[in-house]
């Protein structure tokens, strides 16, 4: 069978596909393992940083480009893991192309395999952005879509569609709503969340990273090890399994920004924690305060997904898969 | 100022049409009501049948033609009421057509509204059937969207836009969710609902009609008049009163088929009572078991809402409004 990612090239696309070639295998539409011949990847990116693997075909490209996507989304197409996106701070500064990509993008992906004729299933990269306003301490399975930013909004609205397609038989639809993924490798981005990582990899590597929101500020984390895992699980569970709600937010590890620091002190040491400088950004801390701080994810765990156990279980995913990967 | 609406010569859009002449003034930007020098009406019928009124303009076209769209919205434009759908039946039917019409239709509207720089009211016309799936037996007002119709999702998508434009500054949008409209003039249609009508309609006038579902079945209804009393409120009304969340779900009378068919016996008389010929269709059953039943409507009642006092005050509507308007 064949496999398309949007948004290959990205940090979690990437770890995907690399997941996806050392399985082998995906289920496929009677729910048995199937051998993954080809893995088309689509991302905006000149080239994508991908493993040397004759199974794995790189296209440039937007992911709102209906004519390219008929071109990958070919016949014995059995799943598509749709990543591309325009990310939070992106989407709420450029609203047309915000909607272009995320809105547009995954309707025109999922009108590509609808084409197909076969259902394949479609893997939807969501956020817990999809909630917002007033919101309890801790936000139920059930709880209401009120996203406060053009992306929540968008992301919300592409989980209704893959729902509709669903329930008519076009697409086998899964949407994860993703945590704060904590620790995101590389360096850091413009998004606000940034500091969520900076704080744990830049002391790992001897640099100095701050803390912009009050220690007690709550986070739900998920680490991009769990979160590849989730996403082949997602994929490969039944569509009974699913029911007719195909969204879900995934189980988070909901820690303080306070606990996070002590988990790095725990591992790493006094002198990594003593990197972290506390320095509140009022504007950063605006910005945290409208997210969801816990969430219940019963559904999610009832259905196997599983979150990280401890920050320090977090922090070494993040030195066996991305500091030393090699060591 | 000047009006805009999108689907003014259908049922809702035509008697709102007649109800802005006949007020002659809406709430402009600075919530004092102003003059209304101008209405444009766009449907897709080839003339309308609108009152002879210097002040209408009347364009037939589609909803989705954004050049179109940029035309009519034209500066000046102080408030625009979003009536243009396909319903629920056809966009069930025809997925392509819905979504161009109830999704990318609603999407020309408000970037046309955008486009103007002036924030301008938009009343959208949504639908309960955004909700759906597991329902308690009182949907209240932060029940999640969880449509099972294509129509319903679009509906909750156009939601999400309205909000996020409003959010944004773009418009000042207020989006209502219209339980069954009952009395419909007219003819009856395809939609699963056109009975909830017909059962009152076809006996004022001397004809039998059938009533395809238990007696004891629930439904949330609303006047045609208390309707559009509901879009005028929506569009005067502050956007403080709104706040955030610009959707909710109008104050309906939830009462079962068995009472609307007492209320025509008290109205009417028993000759008129047994016109009502009670033969259960199980496709139409079960589509209708899918709808809420009752809704709680506190915050639409808190803004000053209103539904219909009994079912014999909507049949009185009816007579009034529609059979014998002249008499």
């Amino acid at each position: 069978m064949q496999v398309v990612v949007t948004g290959g090239a990205g940090m979690l696309g990437k770890k995907l596909v690399k997941a996806i070639l050392k399985k082998g295998t995906l289920a496929g539409k009677d729910g048995l393992q199937e051998k993954v011949d080809r893995i088309v990847v689509l991302d905006v990116v000149p080239t994508a940083d991908l493993p040397n693997d004759s199974r794995i075909t790189y296209t440039q490209g937007e992911v709102f480009d209906a004519g390219l996507m008929k071109k990958l989304v070919t016949p014995g197409t059995g799943s598509v893991f749709h990543f591309a996106a325009i990310v939070s701070a992106g989407a709420e500064a450029d609203t047309d192309l915000g909607y272009r990509v995320n809105l547009d993008g995954t309707r025109v992906v999922l009108d590509a395999c609808r084409a197909l004729g076969t259902t394949p299933r479609v893997v939807f990269t969501s956020s817990v952005a999809v909630y917002g306003g007033d919101m309890p301490s801790v936000i139920p399975d059930d709880f209401p879509l009120r996203p406060q930013t053009s992306y929540g909004s968008q992301k919300a609205m592409g989980e209704l569609l893959l729902n509709d397609y669903t329930r008519k038989g076009f697409i086998d639809g899964r949407a994860l709503r993703l945590p704060t993924i904590v620790v995101r490798p590389g360096k850091p981005n413009l998004a606000a969340s940034t500091f969520a990582s900076s704080i744990i990899r830049e002391p790992l590597s001897g640099q100095d990273a701050v803390c912009p929101v009050d220690p007690k500020t709550m986070m739900p984390l998920l680490s991009p090890r769990k979160t590849v895992e989730a996403f082949l699980r997602a994929h490969d569970l039944p569509g009974t399994s699913w029911g007719s709600n195909r969204a879900l937010h995934l189980p988070s590890l909901d820690v303080s920004v306070n606990e996070m620091a002590d988990g790095l002190k725990k591992l790493a040491g006094a002198d990594a924690y003593k990197r972290i400088k506390w320095q509140v950004e009022p504007r950063i801390q605006a910005i945290v305060a409208t997210w969801p701080g816990r969430l219940n994810s019963a559904r999610a765990r009832a259905m196997g997904f599983e979150s990280d156990a401890s920050v320090e279980a977090i922090i070494n995913a993040f030195i066996e898969d991305d500091l030393r990967p090699n060591v």
